[in-house]
């Protein structure tokens, strides 16, 4: 089976040029197929802001209304992945900027309201592995934005994680899939103030020990649940590592069966 | 020789819900291989305006400093491009919405300085025909946003009738090109004031005619340049006509050699 590399990053990476640039020549010293999966960072909330439009929250998600399903578009699908795309380009790497609409690689349904109505945020339905996979077999590299469709017309706004995830469990048919997530640690820390505690391997069996333990705790259990939902779907392993060691196959923690 | 229509809309006809929806259906009925290129419109300018940033112009052209790259970038490259896929996706045609980074498809270089500086504006250098071609030959229906890039790593502002012409010329090579420019107008007319005026085919020798009677004059004497331009370099027809029409063949003008 052919290797695939899915890479996910914040969006705040791509707000800084320094860390933009690590990003963009750590990323194109992957080796073959690779696909990268980037969130909106801060610049949306900015941007709606200085439009007037108010950034309303519920419980660390934002609800996308119709005014912040327009600010997301254009901020995720044009501002960011774009400029990631032309760096990629200067860097020698042929990257095609998608949103879930592009090629109809990601359709969605409009969060069912149950307490909460999210607004234009989709729950995804399906993800095109067939057109991501005709991409990559013609050298290109996909840089997928946190945006779907419904199919009938609408984005809408969907989790960059998530994304990362689904994409990752679509090509894990046709790929032996690794997925890295960046995030601002080094990895799965033994201890959140000491940066060399990082636990290189996670497996069942160990990951129910630092349960138990309570070294994992808190918000990154559903990261690590993510993580074994994604392995038992086929992907073949996700690191949690910092986007500053994403060139450093031995950096942050190895989640496998 | 396959057959390849090209049609540019402007980014007036997007703003409007029910000229979109037009559009749409309109386009979607055109058969075999086609690729859309959309203006900006105004967004971008109101857009740029709620954000504090002013818009300057110089003799009808916009000058694009670093902000205005920016809401460009995003207004076009996000925004509208990516409403009009999602709209087209709904009506069952698999578009992908690129900008001149995407697939290096268009590669474009700063425009020199001489008395004005536009500031961050692409004057084309090359389209990557062969790789929409690779995306048409595979049922693929491009939406080219008005932006190309340098290379280096910059997004760079290039007028939509620019892009629609390169892109035409160098399809030209590999499909028997027709170009068709929507407006407001129906087509190049004898008299503005009668809509039923409309002068059904030019050719070099009519064109001398009509400019020597002063029928054509003004704004229309560089748009027939352009697409007689485009007749010498290969395009086998540039159609004139209005956006409501684009859906019937024999309106607007046809203009050959």
């Amino acid at each position: 089976m052919k290797q695939l590399s899915i890479v996910k990053v914040g969006g705040a990476v791509v707000e800084q040029p320094d860390k933009l640039a690590r990003l963009i020549t750590d990323f194109a010293s992957i080796p073959g197929r690779k696909i990268l999966v980037h969130g909106g960072g801060r610049s949306a909330t900015r941007i709606a802001a200085s439009l007037g439009i108010e950034s309303q929250m519920i419980d660390g998600r934002r609800v996308t209304d119709e005014a912040m399903l327009r600010v997301v578009t254009m901020v995720y699908g044009g501002l960011v992945n774009k400029n990631i795309v032309a760096s990629l380009q200067a860097a020698g790497i042929n990257a095609v900027g998608l949103t879930g609409a592009d090629m109809d690689i990601i359709r969605s349904h409009r969060r069912t309201v149950t307490t909460v109505d999210y607004g234009y945020v989709g729950d995804v339905d399906r993800v095109n592995a067939d057109a991501l996979a005709s991409l990559l077999e013609s050298g290109i590299v996909p840089v997928v934005a946190p945006l779907s469709h419904d199919g009938q017309g609408s984005m809408l706004n969907t989790n960059a994680d998530t994304i990362a995830s689904e994409v990752a469990r679509a090509m894990a048919r046709k790929y032996e899939t690794t997925l890295t997530f960046c995030f601002e640690l080094p990895g799965v820390m033994r201890d959140a103030s000491d940066s060399s505690s990082v636990i290189p391997e996670i497996n069942p069996v160990t990951y129910r020990e630092l349960r138990e333990n309570g070294v994992v705790a808190g918000g990154m259990i559903p990261k690590l649940d993510n993580a074994f939902r994604a392995l038992t779907d086929g992907v073949a392993a996700v690191v949690i590592t910092s986007a500053d060691s994403l060139a450093d196959p031995t950096s942050g923690t190895r989640i496998h069966l």
